[in-house]
């Protein structure tokens, strides 16, 4: 059997710390194949990619990954939890993925997995130190990290880094998966995701967004591959970007006609969130503004961002719910190199939810698959119905998405159906 | 009993053209009151004001109105046919208004109440004029004036202009409303509405925001009195105007978010217009463009920009065709001098539907009149639900109108419950 490295990707944009991170996982895992599962046009921090999904996958691809899936929407924009169980779904429903590698600051494979074993089944100790937390007033991942302190006393110091908590989720989720993809882990080195600081090669993928927002685009050339500065070059000259989070100050507009009920309907808006929500739409014209009325000890800025997304596409809790329990219902592909279209063949042998290669075919490979499960031809995991609202919320986020672009001609609808698969 | 004038006005913004009317309404009328309802936040091309209703309202009551009543928005922004029913509608049901005088270029207050007559009173004729004319693919106004042509065939010529069109329509409101409201008309004179040139003291009011738009306030002081000016001036000085229909882009947005069927629910979106809407929004990035792409023949652009605010204000066909039959349900004070003051006095014996003088008692007052109504005091013609709806759609206005104020530090909203009625 073939070896199938999968990866968690979002390369907004793609950087030197990336390329290493790909180098030093195929080092690792020696693999066959390399899969990457990316998010789309919207990101994990509730921003939109500074370039849209088919720009990122020319790059993912030019920079060796074999075929690139993409991320549903509504996974990629969950917090750490959900946007592991949507990645480590895909990966794990292709049916080909053998192993995972991911970047981690403690490096310990062992005590990730048995944080995440403490995590899935929570011990009476666990649970008593997670609710006092809580009621101290921090956020749920800070009152979880706390949590977690309180219980390992003796490790804590290895969860202090985002990474692992990233990492805990994925095992959480190949344990949610009952899947047997085998997890690495590499040492993270280089930059921080959240380090602001430009520093060449050493950059941060939000360093080099600042950069750029700062209209020094040429200075990013030191800090990223040259297959991706050409691209990015050609996404800003035509117009399809720099894409920023300001550009969604519209939203605002969209708040002003929503009650509080509105808001509380949708997923992640507890605690409060909801009338903060509604009271700081009111008091702002300012999508930063806003932002900040709403922040509070317990709302980090990037639940913030998410939340303004999860209103935005109309991500109700009981549909995430429901997804997050059953997880991703297809495979879209978004590019593939001459090995990625050997690795999907095999996929489409063994994937257990149908693959979308061509956007505008979408409710014919639903159909299709109902046909074959009533038939008893194939046993496709899917709900059907929200396999369309999964879908369906990857094309709204284009059609909004383009809407962002800086160039107004090219701000039509229908990416997805316009765009054909990406081919290396 | 005292003679009270009524006006129908947007002011936006007064000019000599309006000061001029109002002279001479005064001389022809000879009035104890002066009572105008006004366009709110948004008028009848469909667009936002020029500044907020309040600013509108101090510069009328500068220049001789007594009593300034808000046209409810769901009337404010539809055709000829809808806006004469809302603002005859406040008048009538205000319970004092003896007179009304409009602009006319005609002049021939005879030949309006003839032509009003057959519209309202159908003969089979002109059904079948009218008919013929829809057939040739001509918008429903213009239809509708090319089968009185047929009709009238020999005054003809009295038919071609605006005013006309719109006093036809006042005479029908109040045939509709059976009102004993005597309806008087002056030859119009000075600056078309829609003239778009800037002539000095003849300048329309289009012509007079075209210019501010460009620039030039400064230029303006020839073709507005003082009082205008001085209050534009604090106005755009705030930063609280001007306003312009460009700053609603982000409808686009909000239209990519709707399917076909969403569109067809919103009063006037018949003809095909949800269809042409629909696409035109997923192709277009740019509000000028949407317009440009919506564009037909049996569409105007005025009919184009008052639906857009028909799906901004989601306002559901069946309640807009409830709302034309009922009328009003409201008088919204903005505001009154001393004499409005009396004269108010008066309208609270004798209206028909219930005075909202405080903006945030508005289901109080509702509750009072279903009260009186109950214990037989007094019989208030208003449906509740109507009431509510009605209201809080000139709440959504003001919200949605202040989030496209220049200065985003005064983009709040609330409008309606912090500024108190004015008083001169």
């Amino acid at each position: 059997m073939a070896k199938v490295l999968g990866l968690v990707v979002e390369y907004n944009p793609f950087h030197y710390g990336h390329l290493h991170h790909l180098r030093e996982s195929i080092r690792l895992a020696n693999p066959d194949y390399v899969i990457a599962v990316m998010s789309g046009n919207f990101c994990q921090r509730g921003e939109p990619a500074i370039v849209n999904k088919f720009a990122r996958t020319r790059i993912a691809l030019m920079n060796g990954i074999d075929l690139v899936l993409e991320l549903p929407t509504i996974y990629a924009i969950q917090d750490a939890g959900g946007f592991a169980l949507g990645s480590i779904g895909v990966l794990h429903k292709s049916g080909v993925v053998t192993d995972i590698v991911f970047g981690s600051e403690s490096g310990d494979i062992d005590f990730l997995k048995k944080v995440a074993s403490l995590l899935i089944y929570q011990t009476p100790e666990f649970q008593q130190a997670f609710k006092t937390q809580l009621k101290k007033g921090y956020s749920y991942p800070n009152a979880r990290k706390f949590a977690l302190m309180d219980v390992l006393s003796d490790e804590v110091s290895k969860l202090s880094k985002s990474n692992d908590i990233l990492g805990i989720e994925y095992v959480k989720s190949l344990l949610h998966y009952n899947s047997s993809i085998t997890p690495n882990v590499i040492r993270r080195i280089g930059a921080d995701d959240n380090d602001p600081e430009f520093k060449g090669k050493l950059s941060s993928a939000s360093a080099i967004r600042r950069v750029i927002k700062l209209g020094d685009f040429e200075m990013t050339k030191d800090a990223i591959p040259d297959s991706t500065y050409e691209i990015l070059k050609e996404e800003f000259q035509t117009g399809r970007g720099p894409v920023f989070w300001e550009s969604l100050e519209f939203v605002l507009a969209l708040f002003r006609k929503l009650k509080r009920e509105d808001f509380e309907k949708i997923y992640s808006f507890n605690e409060g969130l909801d009338l903060r929500f509604y009271e700081s739409a009111r008091s702002s014209g300012d999508l930063q503004q806003f932002v900040e009325l709403v922040k509070a000890k317990r709302f980090t800025y990037s639940r913030i961002r998410r939340a303004i997304l999860h209103v935005l596409f109309d991500m109700e809790k009981e549909k995430i719910e429901k997804c997050n329990e059953l997880g991703p219902q297809y495979l879209r592909v978004l590019g593939f190199n001459s090995k990625g279209r050997e690795i999907l063949k095999e996929i489409k042998k063994k994937s257990e939810i149908p693959i979308i290669s061509t956007a505008s075919l979408y409710k014919q490979v639903l159909e299709e698959a109902e046909k074959q499960n009533k038939e008893g031809k194939r046993e496709w995991k899917i709900d059907s119905e929200l396999f369309i609202w999964q879908f369906e919320k990857d094309i709204l986020a284009s059609d909004l998405y383009t809407f962002l672009y800086p160039n107004k001609s090219l701000r039509n609808a229908g990416m997805d159906f316009e765009q054909p698969v990406m081919m290396l």
